[in-house]
């Protein structure tokens, strides 16, 4: 395997990825404590919402540097494929965050609150799995938590589920089973997106262990 | 065209594709069973659930086959795009049959039978034209196969729209028309899974030709 | 950067790709007059739903070309996303209608005529950041015109998101909210399929500038 850590291009990459799986870190655990606490909404969905754009600027920063690099430290594609990937996780909690704000939800629901729990464990096993990319001896330790990560986005497929079947049942207001269906969807999508990041990590670590 | 049956590795390949193939046909003419017949749901849910398991062991085998082999059949990406797609109808199909449990259905809906219907013809199509790969005689017959594919693909959009139609006209109930919305919202997405791999079917098709 | 217009074979990609562009505006501007005028509705869904067959035919062709050309003008799968992402802008257009027409829809919520003039916008912008492509000096505009709709993605964001909260806010009938939630969302997925080309377009321009 390559060692990144020789490539000083490489170096400025796992940086750039490593600064947005801090921001998305970040976002997971204030959506989190936004729907434990829910107080100072607005607030919250503000600097969820300043998380989105500095999460938006360092995927621009790696795709540019990307276009502009010839050896990149892996595949092309992969790379922007990561890249993509981590700001989508920032997007959909935000999507959901705000979406939270526009339909003026009164108190969320326990699903949404275990969804954000499950999150927060998600993003910080894709934020530690990048960090051992770097290395190859830890090689296979990405595997074991892109295995973690999948077994998260099973986890939060069955809450999403229940929760829905629980909304069905206890909801009377159709109106609100619709604006519950959306956020609970941007969270569980979250996990989704966390998946093809472990995808795409389970590639690199394949291809060069 | 690179004779596939003289590669060992291309063998192995096409071994696991058609082990998916053939999952994902049953996973199909099952769901068309449940909603015909409309008993014993949970046992059939669950038999379903044991397919989309094993949809996911031989996807995983696939990719990791893929990464650990420099000389593809084709290429490594529409590989992975074939065996992510193969994947997608089962757990579109499964996402499906498992609303269907957790919303407690009373009855299908008659558009829920007709997509069941040409999800079965359509994978039969995919399966067939997934064969006809291997050998370089039939790769005019792999394009007749994807022209199918499409037609079929069309003609569940309609189903769609018309069994939506339908729903909105005699639903008194909105929370069932969200429901069924989800339901048969799978049912189509498993037909453009179908199409996503009569695309890449076409493509490998037209380049090797 | 390679002379685009010194290769025969990437003369006939460029004219399909502008075919392409010519039909993607033309529907964005036949959906924003069906949405302003709401008159002859059936017959301007007809119109809509041959522009969509005339995007699947260029598709179709630039696909089959692509497949069969070994030196292409730049990244085949770039070139591959990007024919797809002009047809699915054509396509999502064309859902909304075609689903405005069979929800029997009243009067087009503001939200619906705001997003349809935002099409319009943002695929001109394609259309021209598409024609420049061609010409290495114009590379620069390439980018301000991704910028542009990128911008103008991010605005029909935002009105999708306002339309919601306003049919939450005035609509008691929650049928209408679904109708209008599938119709606004095919709507406002049109603006970021024509952000994926703009991500194709920008990717293309930092590459070969």
């Amino acid at each position: 395997m390559v060692k990144f850590s020789f490539m000083p291009r490489g170096k400025i990459f796992f940086e750039l990825y490593e600064e947005s799986a801090v921001n998305m870190v970040k976002t997971a655990e204030l959506m989190k404590d936004m729907v434990d606490s829910w107080e100072n909404i607005e607030q919250k969905v503000e600097q969820i919402d300043e998380y989105e754009h500095i999460g938006d600027n360092v995927t621009h920063k790696i795709i540019a540097l990307l276009h502009r690099t010839f050896v990149t430290p892996f595949d092309q594609e992969d790379m922007a494929l990561l890249a993509h990937s981590l700001d989508d996780i920032v997007d959909l909690i935000h999507a959901a965050a705000v979406a939270m704000l526009i339909y003026k939800i009164d108190t969320p629901k326990e699903g949404a609150k275990e969804l954000a729990g499950i999150i927060v464990t998600a993003t910080k096993e894709v934020a530690v799995a990048l960090k051992q990319l770097r290395n190859q001896p830890k090689l296979k330790q990405v595997l074991e938590h892109c295995i973690e990560i999948n077994r998260l986005e099973n986890a939060a497929d069955t809450v999403f589920r229940n929760a829905m079947a629980e909304l069905f049942d206890n909801c009377s207001n159709t109106a609100d089973i619709i604006k519950w269906r959306e956020i609970l969807e941007h969270l569980e999508s979250a996990t989704d997106r966390c998946e093809d990041v472990a995808n795409v990590l389970e590639g690199v670590a394949l291809k060069h262990a």
